[in-house]
């Protein structure tokens, strides 16, 4: 299929840099806030740099590799916690209200049948979680494109609603393990490299966690150049309903902020499937599983934030957010050396 | 003279972990924002995490040493600046607001005849400018005491007005020059070392400014074991009235919040005036001046931002103080595994 990514935009790229370099300050002394406001208007093609319209999109779906004592919390968390997010006690929901962002669920495919209707509730569902994959495949490739097309509706639906900046989060007990196991597919990298400690696993459980994955790719051998047969093999219904939602996103020129590893293994996935996708993502923050640091450098994003995170759920995305709004009080209210009086550099 | 700073509290440090520890979260998840709401517990006793009352004191003061040529800007900058933070157009100001912090400004020493008065401005000048280091010491003895006692009493003005948390920053054309003799003479390294390109020098101009700084080391001979002597030496007004704010603060259980490499070298010199006051300092951000992380490792202290900034004004200080309010936030309104019915790892 062809790409329906737009390019990125110089002209407003490089608009927004003159327009900080007449800024009162040292020729790109704000740094990597510089690089920010830029990268924004590349992405989106506007140049006042007001991005109001936030989202965190916390995609959640259940795995059945869980049963394999992957994760230190019993499956049943993962609706727990989608119950929390809807009645916002989670910290996704605290730090979005500080951002300024709203937090849309969406049930890509949790093992409850309890689930409220809610106005912050999307209803994707792809099934009760995803099958072991220890076992065999997690899911069948017409369901992991279902799921990618999920997320491509439900970003439809936020862009129609009014969209400026799309955050993405998730929660699924167990997903570290399958994000890791489509790093070590995707990178060519042996598990035991993009393998962590998840939510707190000591090292004893890790190892395990290795062995259980190693299996898992040894049996299903996913195809590393088909990165659908990745998502269906060894992924799970979140990641690609979060790799649908980034490739949608970026068509309406909607820049995508990361979370942490399980959105950065989708985002491996996505940018397989769409390369274009790459030049839409921002890294908000790089967070302790191995696995985070080589997807963000096999896409040339570099973290804004080093917080040492491991919650998930959108949690590092919604610290950035802040940033981008500074990016646009920067550009709106600083003084230009003109305006001010002040001698620029000689 | 014996330390006027009170011991941490270890009490309200662990009441505020263990109120962390009943969210609805991994334990220990949030990584260093959980850190930050300890540390901010533990400085002030205070277990709310309530720090409404903010100020970014920006201490300003000029330099003989910068007719060497050892920075891009002309002296004139610093006055210019001090108006432009006045009237509200730098980017410190900006970024001030969005944080909920006032800017308050310190003229420590200003080569300026025409400074007005401001509601914004505390006058604490002890001349205008330093005299040039590379022809003899910046100030007398004498004088290094009377910026650190202007720093105590500009923080005892704010202190009186109501002050819970305290931002520091700086202007200052030449004090990257100071800072990096101060940080050479106190942790013993060659300037080579702790010399960087300021606002944006190129290799050859860095290269004549660790020439004079060589030299200024060499005909001044700062007592490394005298922090007073070598603030007086090779330092610089707005640094020494830096340092006396910070030890103020300490002093009121005030937390205080560094900035770049200028606010490092203060903060080194009034820790070794007083060691005590360490537990009391928190690192914003890690800017590109080499010096600035030496200065950050020796006094064990790792900043929470790195975003390649090289401004100053106490704009990495600013754009830190948002996190204090997150860790408020958190505690205040994360639903407990308790209340929100979710189920706690086996």
């Amino acid at each position: 299929m062809a790409s329906t990514i737009p390019a990125l935009s110089s002209t407003a790229a490089s608009e927004v840099q003159s327009r900080l370099d007449r800024k009162t300050k040292p020729t790109g002394s704000l740094g990597r806030l510089e690089e920010l406001a830029v990268s924004l208007a590349a992405m989106s093609g506007k140049v006042d740099g007001v991005f109001a319209r936030k989202v965190v999109l916390v995609a959640a779906g259940d795995h059945g590799v869980a049963r394999q004592g992957v994760s230190l919390y019993p499956p049943e968390v993962t609706p727990q916690m989608v119950l929390n997010f809807l009645s916002g006690g989670a910290a996704i929901n605290v730090l979005a209200r500080r951002a300024g962002a709203r937090v849309v669920v969406a049930d890509a495919g949790v093992n409850s049948e309890a689930l409220p209707k809610h106005p912050g509730l999307l209803n994707f569902s792809a099934g009760r979680g995803t099958a072991d994959f220890s076992q065999g495949p997690a899911m069948s490739k017409a369901l992991a494109q279902t799921c990618v097309d999920n997320g491509r509706a439900a970003l439809r639906i936020l862009a129609a609603e009014g969209l400026d900046l799309l955050a993405l989060g998730e929660m699924g007990i167990g997903n570290t393990s399958a994000s890791s196991a489509l790093c070590a597919c995707l990178l060519g990298l042996d598990v035991e490299a993009v393998t962590g400690r998840g939510t707190g696993l000591d090292a004893e459980a890790r190892q395990r966690k290795v062995e259980v994955l190693r299996k898992a790719l040894k049996l299903n051998a996913p195809d590393p150049a088909d990165p659908l047969d990745c998502l269906a093999k060894v992924g799970g219904f979140e990641i690609g309903l979060l790799a649908g939602a980034m490739l949608e996103a970026a068509s309406h020129r909607i820049p995508v902020v990361l979370d942490g590893f399980i959105t950065g293994a989708a985002a491996l996935v996505a940018c397989r499937m769409d390369p274009a996708l790459k030049g839409f993502l921002l890294a908000s923050h790089q967070g302790r599983e191995p696995g985070h640091r080589l997807v963000l450098e096999h896409l040339g994003l570099r973290a804004y934030l080093n917080l040492d995170l491991r919650l998930g759920e959108g949690s590092g995305a919604a610290l950035f957010l802040p940033l981008v709004d500074v990016t646009h009080s920067l550009l709106a209210e600083m003084a230009t050396f003109e305006s001010a009086g002040v001698s620029d550099k000689a």
